[in-house]
């Protein structure tokens, strides 16, 4: 037991139905009067009702994907100008991205209302994009210090996109159990997402309109967001890292995907992690409880189905072997990386690629 | 789900025989020049080798259990006649919190480094005693910003101290799970501080001189401690801390015995919070759980043996039941309470004090 876990300040608040009344008691609580609301034009009413009969010194509605540092820089300068005192951001990702880039310059408090299972509200990483790249950092001043989660803003979000979006999440979970910086804390969390998530997906997936699921599905995002950023991108996500960026596939997807041939490779060199999750999927074996779960919500299957040719394969093998983290319970090979990949992209059965017993 | 959780800021390090490197590395990190040093004399050898080379201003050692407010005071003049801009505390709970006395008034920032499993370093509850009378508060800046654990530091710990001390800790995480600010973030600390401290206690106890147990003993009380201050006391805290000021039992020993006879009280009352809890146990039922750790560990066992009499029952029975928590999950009734302090003053089987099947 040799490790380091910094926690870091932030106060969640869940609550469905209550986004207006909770964000009004943090507003009060940290003592601002001039607020910067930030959300897309689609949100605009979702907003509205939840900032409603507060100080509002100015709206933002210009929210676009991966933060532009051009449209971060109209934030700032709208921010300045209306002395905001506090920024109160309600959507998804990259609404919060954007006001995490007005908090990394002004140091402005941030409270979140998240309306999609992204979970970048409980991180303190910020991203911006400039001329095509991005760049990515870690600040203490972007992490929201109040989040406000309350299930009825999710309830819009269309079954597919949950799914992908819930999966996600859940790799964020099972690749936080052999990331770099993985210890017994973030573990912890990890477990606890996954077994919020292995709950919550079926539930959304049989019955989009409720709330029962989708609040489940918020708080496995949150500790999945939780334990990710605090243990790092284990070999799951600098796989999908580079397909993502060599093959422009769609993000969420392309995760739920590589997801379940991961696990089976290297669940036998993890048996510890291995039974922890089990325990939480309430299977026999992680590997297994996977498998039920993307059966329940009909999960997306093959990279094939998402533009990702069989000739991509041996293009992506040499940058992968190259990311691969130096802690990965199973060494990974050429040969068995081409394995991982063609399984993937046929969508087979994942336990083509698991070890043999005793293997690794 | 409803509820509101506020995160605390802090860094933990776990690495046995580490802690002078660790302590090294926080003070860097913090930029601290004129440490104040407070230990017991018991413990100045470690605090001496734990702070070698490091830029001392003062060491105080006037260790008082309880924090007696002319102690603190001391220790506040000694850190502001000395300048110091930094505490090293390294001790148990006494010492902790003379610590937090100073930051308590100076903002002086602490780095904790434990020698027992009391679990103070991980909360910010402050103490102070005068004339008597113990006053407590919470406030964010007496939390330390660093805790530093080094199992070889809690190697002369004798065992029944630290399985009296263990259970204690398990206490706090068993009652989180129905305390009166339970959620599902400090459930699942408590959750894996039951996980932790069943595997430690009976490591410890089969083997004092190992660092394995009381490396998992440390991070259990870690654990413990952050759950129960997120949630507050629950039914079992209650009814000890009633015992303990009318009855002048020793702490961790009454917690001990108290906990099994709340914890087969309320179980069937709160089934989800059973199951989880005999998960983290490992065992059929948490009851069950807790009664194969108490025996392996030969945990105490009567509160006669501990100079609580009969006759003591019925004039502690009052007030207990104006302390019981508005939520627990069993109403509480005081022939309920009697059958419960008989066995517990007894030490009969917990059994007899379970609600029917279905009852509750």
């Amino acid at each position: 037991m040799r490790f380091e876990h910094e926690s870091l300040p932030q106060r969640v608040c869940f609550g469905a139905g209550e986004a207006a009344a909770l964000v009004r008691a943090e507003v009060e609580r940290l003592g601002a009067a001039r607020l910067m609301v930030i959300a897309a034009p689609a949100e605009a009413g979702l907003a509205e009702k939840t900032t409603v009969g507060l100080p509002v010194a100015v709206r933002f509605d210009e929210v676009v994907m991966h933060v532009p540092v051009e449209v971060a820089e109209r934030a700032r300068a709208a921010a300045a100008r209306h002395e905001a005192d506090l920024i109160v951001s309600v959507g998804g990702g990259s609404t919060t991205g954007l006001a995490k880039a007005v908090a990394l310059t002004s140091g402005l408090p941030i409270v979140a209302v998240p309306t999609t299972y992204a979970g970048s509200e409980a991180t303190s990483v910020w991203g911006l994009t400039e001329r095509a790249r991005k760049t990515t950092g870690v600040d203490a001043r972007v992490l929201p210090r109040s989040v406000v989660y309350d299930a009825t803003l999710t309830l819009s979000l269309p079954v597919p996109m949950s799914v992908a979006s819930g999966l996600n999440a859940l790799a964020h979970c099972v690749d936080t159990m052999w990331a770099p910086r993985a210890d017994p804390i973030n573990s912890a969390f990890a477990v606890e997402g996954i077994r919020a998530l292995t709950s919550g997906l079926p539930t959304v997936a049989a019955e989009p309109g409720g709330l029962a699921g989708r609040e489940v599905l918020l708080y496995g995002a949150y500790l999945s967001a939780r334990a990710f950023s605090s243990a790092g991108s284990g070999l799951h996500h600098k796989i999908c890292h580079v397909l993502g960026g060599a093959c422009d596939l769609p993000h969420a997807q392309t995760h739920a995907v590589v997801l379940p041939y991961v696990l089976a490779f290297n669940a036998a060199a993890a048996p510890e992690a291995e039974r922890r999750m089990a325990v939480a999927f309430g299977t026999a074996s992680a590997v297994e409880g996977l498998r039920q779960l993307r059966s329940a919500v009909d999960a997306p299957r093959a990279l094939r189905d998402y533009g990702f040719g069989e000739a991509d394969i041996e293009a992506v093998i040499p940058a992968i072997l190259k990311a691969v983290p130096v802690g990965n319970p199973r060494p990974v090979t050429a040969g068995e990386l081409r394995q991982l990949l063609r399984a993937a992209w046929r969508g087979d059965d994942p336990q083509v690629i698991m070890a043999e017993e005793g293997g690794a």
